[in-house]
């Protein structure tokens, strides 16, 4: 048996939830995944629970899902989406989608896609009109096979 | 003399200040004004105040902010901005500028320009790291004298 064929026997017997961000999840792996998508910096235990609790006295305005992998607990994928209460559109709302990243290891099996649904269905179950993400040219493929499309360009400033 | 230099001389008296959006502004034009922008719909008074306060109660984390011409009390340009909280970038916070817009009565004056730094001006402020926006390719030159540059797509899902 190869390494290959023995990692494919793993893989089968992994299962994944999808839920949302937990405070514990800090020692599951979630400041690593995110390092994959961009820089973290070194972020202690209180500065974590402080930012979580920042997060979630938004309640179902500012949702972070993330997937587990249920045998090892580890974080395998995360996304969120903020909503954004406006007046036009006869006061409507939108979902900006934010920071989705799949952990290398366990690419290629749609679980992007799965963080995807669960944050454009919560936006759809909390009355928004429209959901929208910015990201880069090489990921439009991707996000057009989760049902958006391009409309417009991101601009941004660092400080 | 002519219609336009009669309107021209009437243009060198008109004074702006920029501030917060208040709740009276309904009634100052504000919701003609996103109607130059996009579909607002009829939003009634107490719907427009409800609103008003949802987004209030966020605090300096989603402000609005409105241009108005002091002889007429008219609301000339506005733009919003919400800031999202994150884990990544040792927990930093990102600027998010929306529905920027100047009445066509009052364009050519650089007030898209001061409503956006006003508010690029907040976010440095509340101690983000970068702002962003979205927003047609043919707004790019507008943005980039403002400071900003094109970083990527901008992807939308309309329900």
């Amino acid at each position: 048996m190869t390494d290959a064929s023995s990692s494919d026997i793993v893989g089968e017997k992994q299962t994944f939830k999808i839920r949302r961000l937990e405070i514990t999840d800090k020692r599951n792996g979630y400041m690593e995944l995110l390092s994959q998508l961009t820089v973290t910096g070194s972020v202690t235990d209180d500065e974590f629970d402080k930012r979580f609790k920042e997060i979630t006295s938004y309640g179902d305005d500012h949702l972070i899902c993330v997937i587990e992998e249920e045998s090892s607990g580890k974080i395998a994928a995360t996304g969120s989406v903020m909503i954004e209460k406006k007046f036009l559109r006869n006061c409507g709302k939108v979902g900006h989608v934010e920071d989705v990243v799949v952990d290398t290891e366990f690419r290629g099996k749609r679980l992007g896609k799965r963080v995807v649904e669960f944050l454009t269905d919560h936006c759809r179950a909390m009355g928004c009109y429209k959901v929208i993400l910015d990201c880069g040219v090489e990921k439009k493929e991707f996000y057009e096979k989760c049902g958006l499309v391009n409309k417009g360009i991101q601009m941004s400033k660092y400080f």
